[in-house]
């Protein structure tokens, strides 16, 4: 579906076109006809008259072959006033109206949605507050600001807040390609929007806002298009809206470890998109891009008149990420060449309160020449003897001799305005707080990277056996959501070739006597009981049982369980090697009702929680994810040989998880699973699941009540 | 001394009047002459003329009982002059030139503050830009602004960041009682400053930019004075320069957990002092203080008139650590009498991109009602139906008649500056993005709770032998860092009655048979040897010995240490009994060079490192201190019974914690402490120093060179 009816319209129509100052359709109208928009325009409204020196028709009887009808009347209405716009040859429309999904309408937005994709029609909306092009002048919302052209596409999922972004970002010059809210998304989504805005010759930047996403796979397939290759656009998006999931009760340690927002920042990162935490953190990274080439590493050097703030910006680029470039000595020399004894040389270069721009121009030439420094954060106090225009015309300048990242931040307010106001118009990125500069440096140093790495594609393991788990989930179907069987869960992680230890189940200190006698080393006895979710925490495991005093611990086991669960159906004990050495991790797998399912590894054992070190992917994972999730551990370090210890089996780790995401991508019924802990041994000893449990779905899919 | 002359000064006299335009000289006499001060006014320069209007003396002769002089003449001058204006009477001064510490010149800055300190005369500078005191119009520096009158107190480190503050200040219309770059602090420094402003009846809220502090006791002890108790006053610091000395090798895991950042930290936490962690949240803050009452607790509403920002706004909340408040039923009746049904009368309430001033009036009458909402934040986007004039003074006329704290954030710029203009006018707290409003508030609620919290006093063990530990100590005397033997240690520990295993030490098999045949349980074998530090990391420890192989655990520990460190010293094997259960714990302590001994709670173990579950607090310790740094840890969960688990020893913790701080207050040459682990049992059972290092300071006090 072509989008360019939308935002290239040859005619648009206004139905609900109204004479009431203040209104949304009276606000639209002026919008349309006072901005500049030059295509052919038509309202209408049933009451006629005149509107903003245009008659008013009372109905769309003539208006045929309408580029973009723009709809703004009652909800009951709309519907109908839709099917008319169709018949009549209209090839794309906006729907401003509110009143459906959203005040729980779904079934008029879902006609609204199926007439539309019938009649091959764009659909954006409904309730949205409608979207600009100001390329063309086109203003087709009722937002009263028609932001001036450039190359910064918007995207937002809360209309209200396009009235905020775009009030500010006049007062920061920033201009536009394109400017959408997407209201509930009936058909056109962000999906739709990004694939037209990929190849839009006008946008070198996406900014959304975003509450909520659906089909994740696509939209990661869709940015991973945009953010990587030759024709890449950073994008950059804030997300509102934690999830309450956590307040819910949850079956397992992993869902207990995570909830929807590690599932979006996962999603985030595996497509290489920007998350900002704040909307004026989006602006700011926004603008570097807008103003800034790629950065070729993370080293960054400070020029300022203020020690203080120098220091603080050395602070924050660090906490960001980036690291303080080291000058080549031809620079230090240089630059103690001219600037005063008590300067400071090193970086932050101090060139003191009384620098004027020609101190200024001169350093920053020279620090843009020493190719140790890849991006330079200029600071600026407005002090007795600081020519706060001349210096920002110097920048300015200098900016357009390099191709490294500048950003001047001038600190204050009215005094360094017309600094500011320089430095905006010559595209020098700004910033009026050093702190935000250095996120968005840190943001173009993220991205560069993210040029550099290889996406890869899920590998796939030939030796599993997936008859043996259909067998098992199919035995266990239910219509609601079942923890599987101790024995069931290893059966199914047999099949698919985890590594577990041989597993002697017994019934009766007689069997037990059979199995110890075959042991040498300490065991593990564990109790087995469809009552007991989790077996520690009832005492149903014992360590380290000498296999002589088996019988004992054997018969101790069976009592404790009796007298503190006295409910527990005890089907067995299962007995196993004793581990001691090695790492305890945690695998694991949960289900977002909307993202789908993600996997997780971190510090396993009864801690996993407390502790929380843990790391997110969204399934399927590639092994380019699996490396990044088990290099952001804290644990990693553990893995690859900590203060004089082993290095731990780390390519193990590395196949369960991808065994594991292969497995949960197989049999959509597997909802969650907790193998915790996973032992890992030194290297070339392997990993092995001491106990795992796995959740599958019931017949019925689960209702989405979570949010 | 009192502060009275320099701030409030009957007669000024500028040494060093320049006639140049744009010289500091020039700057302070206009700043003097042009800004309303009404006091008696003198301008010294050899050259004589006149100056802004006023006959500029060639020297200082006739100039007696001066209350306050300003001297702004290049550095090898100054001390000459100041001897000659002490000489006539002068009560204070400020010294504006730059050239002594700061470039090496510490003896002719040491000469200057000898001379004030013998004539009780008052002493701000060198190396600063002066002082402002807004009441009397006095602007005695060469910042270019004179702010308006009001309750905030700024003293700065940095005098080049008071250029900026002023300028943003004035856009903010916040108004001061003082303004002070305190610059080289050759006398009066922040400890001073604080002094009198805690008496000073101007200044209502004290606001700091700080780089490195000395003598954090005297600073705590003030800073607790004036935070704490009836006429208590926040004081809110920007702390900028992380210390290099993380990259130093350090000799402890302590040492590597931590750098003086943690230190200031705890210092601020103990002393009530609130951290913001950026210029614009420095501002937000202290806006917040400025304009609103206490906050009763944590529980926050929030009303807007945009779904998204609204959702942005209960996030930033949330990760500020407030709450939503919980709306009473019959607010929620109340707000459905008028709201449209498509309002969510939840918390965010929403009123609709339509709402009008009427609307939000009524909305915030009625949730600054509900008596279980402590502070509201509102939210307004400029939308077309929006009154953003009347709006303003909707909330304004509210917040008169309300004790609870109000933050309004307008978002935007130009569209919402008539609002902010009216907010910032009648005493609203106002923030363009909700995110630094939240942070804004939880200042507020963490003010509020540090009011009801009792400070306490360290508690002092009767039952320590200090003599001991002297001996120890004395016969350890070095000139540089030394380690102490594990023996020492433990002789230490044992003096400070810390819980310690009987420990035995064996130095051949025989000795060990003899030892072990009275255990029952498994042993731990320890090597002991000078040569090494970190046993762990060498294979030096063999847990969970059988007593009946202990001969062979013997002998394969020391073949295995002869193989690995072949030049270590085997002075003997520590036997203790393994104890198999209870949680490990790190305790420790660091001395900073400037704040002093910093003392460490935290997970410990050989991961101590990794997981870096830690909290500090600057010693001497008080019970209050003590727990809060346990309860800030993760593990805190586990001390307290975690998943059916038993609770753990805290108290044993606790009391060790006590001991602690009270062994290296006693001892100043103890430098370094590691316990780790410190093995804790259930509850009734005690903990137990199973491994620690101690270093101690040589008798040359360790060079400063760190920093």
């Amino acid at each position: 579906m072509s989008l360019s009816n939308l935002f290239y319209p040859k005619s648009v129509a206004l139905i609900g076109a109204s004479h009431d100052a203040g209104s949304v359709g009276n606000e639209i109208a002026k919008n349309l006809s006072t901005q500049g928009f030059r295509g052919e325009l038509y309202f209408v409204n049933p009451k006629g008259g005149k509107l903003y020196g245009k008659k008013v028709l009372k109905n769309i009887q003539t208006l045929t072959h309408i580029s973009l009808a723009i709809v703004a009347i009652p909800a009951p209405l709309v519907l109908d006033e839709v099917k008319q716009l169709i018949l009549k040859g209209t090839k794309s429309i906006i729907v401003i109206s509110a009143g459906f999904a959203e005040s729980g309408n779904q079934n008029a937005q879902y006609k609204l949605a199926t007439l539309c994709n019938q009649h091959n029609v764009s659909l954006i909306g409904p309730n949205c507050l409608g979207l600009l092009n100001p390329e063309i002048k086109l203003n087709a919302s009722f937002a009263p600001i028609m932001p001036k052209a450039g190359t910064i596409a918007f995207v937002s999922q809360s209309g209200a807040l396009c009235a905020s972004v775009l009030d500010y970002a006049a007062y920061r010059d920033m201009g536009f390609s394109k400017f959408i809210s997407v209201g509930n998304k009936a058909q056109i989504g962000e999906e739709e929007l990004l694939e037209f805005l990929y190849t839009d010759p006008k946008t070198k930047i996406i900014a959304m806002y975003i509450e909520e996403l659906e089909e994740a796979q696509i939209l990661q397939k869709i940015a991973q298009k945009i953010t990587k290759g030759k024709a890449h656009k950073p994008i950059v998006v804030l997300k509102s809206g934690k999830t309450k999931e956590g307040k819910k009760a949850a079956m397992s340690h992993t869902g207990a470890l995570g909830g929807s927002d590690e599932a979006y920042d996962a999603l985030f990162e595996q497509s290489g998109i920007i998350r900002a935490n704040t909307i004026e953190e989006l602006f700011d990274i926004v603008d570097c891009f807008e103003k800034n080439k790629p950065i070729k590493n993370n080293k960054v050097a400070v020029i300022t008149n203020a020690g203080g703030p120098g220091v603080l910006t050395a602070d924050a680029l660090i906490q960001s990420g980036l690291k303080l470039a080291t000058f080549a000595s031809k620079t230090m020399q240089e630059l103690k060449t001219f600037l005063p004894p008590a300067a400071s040389i090193g970086n932050p270069v101090d060139i003191l309160g009384d620098a004027d721009s020609t101190r200024y121009k001169k350093t920053l030439e020279i620090i843009l020449n020493d190719p140790s420094v890849s991006a330079v954060e200029i600071i600026l106090t407005p002090q007795s003897m600081t020519e706060i225009r001349e210096t920002a015309l110097a920048i300015a300048a200098l900016k357009k001799t390099s191709s490294k990242p500048i950003i001047a931040s001038f600190m204050g307010h009215d005094l360094v305005e017309p600094g500011l106001v320089i430095l905006n118009d010559k595209n020098v990125s700004t910033s009026t707080f050093p702190e935000s500069a250095a996120k968005a440096l840190s943001a173009l140093s993220f991205f560069s990277k993210w040029q550099k790495t290889a996406i890869g594609k899920p590998t796939r393991a030939n030796d599993v056996n997936a008859k043996i788990v259909r067998t098992v989930i199919n035995a266990n179907s239910t219509s609601s959501q079942k923890l599987l069987s101790t024995e069931d869960v290893f059966t199914i992680l047999n099949a698919y070739k985890f590594p577990t230890l041989e597993r002697h189940i017994i019934k009766s200190e007689v069997d037990l006597a059979k199995v110890t006698e075959t042991f040498k080393n300490p065991l593990v006895l564990k109790i087995i009981s469809p009552q007991i979710n989790h077996k520690i925490d009832v005492g149903g495991v014992i360590l380290n049982v000498d296999p002589k005093d088996a019988g004992a611990a054997y018969k101790n086991l069976i009592s404790h369980i009796k007298k503190t669960v006295p409910n527990a159906n005890i089907t067995g004990v299962e007995v196993t090697k004793m581990l001691n050495e090695g790492l305890e991790l945690i695998l694991g797998v949960k289900t977002d009702p909307k993202l789908g399912k993600q996997i997780l590894v971190g510090l396993g054992g009864t801690y996993a929680e407390v502790i929380s070190d843990v790391s997110w992917g969204l399934a399927p994972l590639t092994t380019g994810d699996i490396n990044r999730m088990i290099a952001s551990l804290k644990v990693s370090k553990i893995l690859s040989g900590y203060r004089g210890e082993a290095e731990l089996s780390t390519a193990s780790v590395i196949d369960c998880l991808s065994r594991l995401s292969q497995l949960i991508c197989d049999f959509e019924q597997i909802a969650e699973v907790d193998i915790n802990p996973l032992k890992v041994l030194p290297k070339g000893q392997g990993a092995f699941v001491l106990d795992a449990r796995i959740a599958i779905l019931g017949d019925k899919i689960r209702n989405n009540d979570e949010d």
